[in-house]
């Protein structure tokens, strides 16, 4: 069974600010990633092994909310969840905000399934079982 | 009177791909950035220049969907448009194609318009004549 | 009395590949940044705190080896170490290694000390303390 | 015959800048890059095609040293040079400056010549063929 949800902390680095003194927009797409990294793991497919198995989830849409600002060092908490979508994509949807509770970014992810020549595949066995 | 729509070529660096052997997906909104800073100073409004005079356009959402891969040093072209959208927000409307016209990215940003101290403002006349 | 040495652990993001398949080159330099401040924290001079008394810590000079591979998901160790140089410079060195020890890249910064205004400052007195 | 040197522009762009509202120094390495993209082209063998020949240049050393601040949408110059350095490495220099002649940053990266494997080799017949 997957993870409802997988919780996930990071700190906003001194590369992800920009000059506004929060953190550079898309950095929120590269946290994005931290946190299905996470749930993947913790579905027991980590992404690498995927990749390495010949599946690949390329993106095929992204969406961000901005909520508030975050600065150089805050802590912040990604909560992730995943669900399938349709017969061969995937979707992740992340709530960043910071320790505190306040709201930072949050938007989801939409990912092809496909093998190592691109092509869409159904979802293997594999994913199918960690998923249900 | 504002462009209608601003036309920027640039190539990927390397530092913009992933080991997928494509472009990482947050540089879409690197290069929509890129896109957006063009469309700005064609309208004779340079972003620079905007903020020194205290008006800032932060993001409040991103929307970017992917449509085919671009490999390092591709020549990109991107095409952007801009209008008002409400009393105090700013879209951007970015296409990304190779300069065969394949497709690669296209999505919007939609932007607040505040102030030094982050509060949203009307549009300052300056900005309205330039969009009008 | 400072940390002899800071040890930091964190895993290589999709986001930092490239289409080599290991970290891209100027990544080393975020992850060596991301060593300096957890340095700095267990000094208990937390960098945001610094530069909130008007004290930063500008790059003047970065050197990186590299020395092996590290993939998407690798575990990384970052071991860091300070010492002020000269009257008004510090410098921090990192080694990045896999968690088996094997060597992926090492460097060091050299930071000039300055206020606010961007201008070259003697030490103060907690960063003096706080490095003795 | 290479080139000399090959001149490149670039603007800063504000996903390059961070809090202090400067670029951020790991950006000197993604320019350094842009840089030999170019001297490269302009000396018959595109990085692209090398890659596709077979021949890869992964980085073994890079040095910057930071000299002066550039903003966004500052336009910025990069001369770079280039020369085998002993009988399985290249090494290039860039000099990155405001249009005003203003410096920058400065360095160098050094590069292994090694094949698809990874593995060292003596640079092929049409490299040395290009370098001469």
């Amino acid at each position: 069974m997957p993870p409802e949800k997988s919780t996930t902390k990071l700190r906003v680095r001194y590369s992800e600010t920009d000059q506004m003194g929060t953190f550079y927009n898309s950095r929120a797409l590269e946290w994005f990633e931290v946190g299905r990294t996470d749930w993947l793991r913790q579905a027991g497919i980590p992404y690498a092994e995927m990749e390495q198995r010949g599946t690949l989830l390329p993106l095929v849409e992204a969406h961000v909310e901005y909520h508030g600002r975050a600065r150089y060092d805050d802590q912040l908490e990604l909560v992730t969840t995943a669900a399938m979508a349709g017969k061969a994509s995937m979707r992740f949807d992340v709530a960043i905000t910071h320790v505190s509770g306040d709201r930072v970014a949050s938007g989801y992810t939409l990912h092809a399934i496909v093998n190592a020549e691109g092509k869409p595949i159904r979802p293997p066995q594999w994913l199918n079982d960690a998923m249900a």
